[in-house]
């Protein structure tokens, strides 16, 4: 295994994101991770959890090309503008945030980076600063120019991409369109190939409606447009099963032989991702010219600062990163 | 513990319903069950089986007061219309099954039985029989003059019930009014009280939106509908967390503490359940003045007669049954 390079963003200063970065540079790991944060928050936080971290500087130009030795972290330094308090939203650091994420998304772009694995950032404080922000997901696919990207999650024996994310339930049957849908499932099955090494994978397709429309009785999305668009798909290659009713698709006989759940909306895929993966599942996004993965969890305020945090989310999220891009 | 007895219905003949049952009578149980079915159909499925169990005849005026021995079964015979063999669905049959359905009902009402069981029956094939019928809930809802009656499904360690049912999605949002959600709310926290033996039963809320609506950014029914209801029921007295985002309230933290979880739709709360209880989940009907619970899979045609079937479900449907009446 040849060492790489992953950035790593710990998010929001005031959140837990720099407490799980330290937590995890206890450790040794088998690539290089670069922290693209505050050194002096770091250290701030390092001290309040009574951990000995040595911080390694480095920038674009003097890159690590070896993993850092357990108890250090490298970080490329990149300052606040206002010191950040655990627990303490500030809106003047909401540029500190999107300048790591950029930092890192470019690094990504450039080759410094054979990906990146971000910690929670917190969309409110940074639309208070007066800055239009989403998510780190439609902020990467804008850094990166891309048109359509695709949410999964991910633990350990489970993949759940969504076809539909953060809409109102009564906006999803209409989103549903063939055309999403297709783009949708090419990305995810692309993705499975090229950054999984899935050589064929197979995707199991959840219906829209209870039952999967039961033949029509319960819905007619399924005929009219799940069915036409999975065909269309299949004539090019891709290995569908479905439309499948989505209590029946999360049982070991579907499971066994899957690579990925392909869920029609959020609420449809993610509460049995979250039951299985609970501590240890991670949002990947798809689609992007470059690998993210993301514990899936948020900043935990109230936590910052305590140490009484788990890293599991973000250990499954580097094993991610380093899985997609053929570690 | 004194013996009651529970009526037993196989279903549809030619599925795998009178296979567990004969499959169950192998073992010796706490109570005694009454196969409300064709004495002739469990003898020849018996012998397609190559299982020797001896069926005691027994009908009103002749009810027995102990648990039938190991390798016997109580049976009401109820006789078919036309011979049934396995796997092959016959319209006129479909009398016989809503024969025996209103047999354990009435005889649960009229106090024969303390609970009846019901393995599965066919839809397709009673309603081609000229019969409308859209399942054994609403059936036995009409039987017993019930007018709103609540979808449950539990497994070990887990309850989810449903405001709605089997409704197309884009039919739920309007489908979850105040009203509704009132009378469902209601009757789950009376049953969990009256029928499970909970003093304080405490009911988990799902939202409609994914991360239940997250303040009005991703719908808006958490705030005109949901909440104000919720507000309403907990001044009578209801234990009501909630509404909480589907994709975390099926995790430890959450369910520890609860006895329910109430999903606003099918596919919001079945496919955890269904997961985390694959093989042993089982259907409980509640508001119904009888008890009344049912296994959680199909007739599965093409298994009638093998003995290559899983008699998990039915176990937990008499277990419940069992702990629904008291017993």
């Amino acid at each position: 295994m040849t060492t790489k390079r992953f950035a790593l963003t710990p998010g929001e200063p005031a959140g837990i994101g720099p407490d799980l970065c330290l937590l995890l540079a206890r450790d040794s790991h088998p690539h290089a991770l670069v922290a693209i944060a505050s050194a002096e928050l770091l250290r701030a936080r390092a001290a309040e959890l009574g951990l000995d971290i040595t911080l390694i500087d480095v920038a674009p130009g003097s890159w690590p090309n070896q993993p850092a030795t357990a108890n250090s972290l490298y970080v490329w330094d990149t300052p606040l503008a206002a010191p950040a308090i655990s627990g303490q939203l500030n809106p003047a650091n909401a540029d500190y945030v999107l300048a790591t994420l950029t930092r890192a998304g470019n690094g990504c772009l450039d080759g410094s980076f054979a990906g990146m694995i971000t910690a929670p950032v917190h969309k409110g404080v940074i639309n208070e600063a007066g800055i239009s922000f989403s998510g780190h997901t439609e902020f990467l696919a804008e850094l990166t120019g891309t048109e359509q990207v695709v949410m999964m999650l991910a633990t350990r024996g489970l993949r759940v991409a969504l076809v539909t994310t953060h809409l109102p339930i009564k906006e999803v049957p209409a989103a549903i369109t063939a055309e999403r849908l297709q783009r949708v499932t090419r990305i995810l099955h692309n993705d499975l190939v090229a950054k999984f090494g899935i050589a064929h994978p197979r995707i199991l397709v959840c219906g829209l409606n209870p039952h999967a429309g039961e033949g029509g009785h319960l819905g007619r999305e399924e005929i009219e447009v799940i069915e036409p668009t999975l065909e269309i798909l299949r004539r090019d290659g891709l290995d569908l099963i479905g439309p499948l009713p989505a209590d029946t698709v999360f049982t070991p006989k579907h499971l066994e032989h899957c690579d990925a759940v392909l869920a029609m909306y959020h609420d449809q895929g993610l509460p049995v991702l979250k039951y299985k993966g609970f501590g240890a599942a991670v949002n990947v996004t798809l689609g992007l010219p470059i690998v993210r993965t993301s514990v899936d969890h948020g900043t935990a305020l109230d936590l910052a600062g305590t140490g009484r945090i788990d890293t599991g989310s973000l250990q499954v999220a580097l094993e991610t990163a380093y899985e997609m891009s053929g570690s």
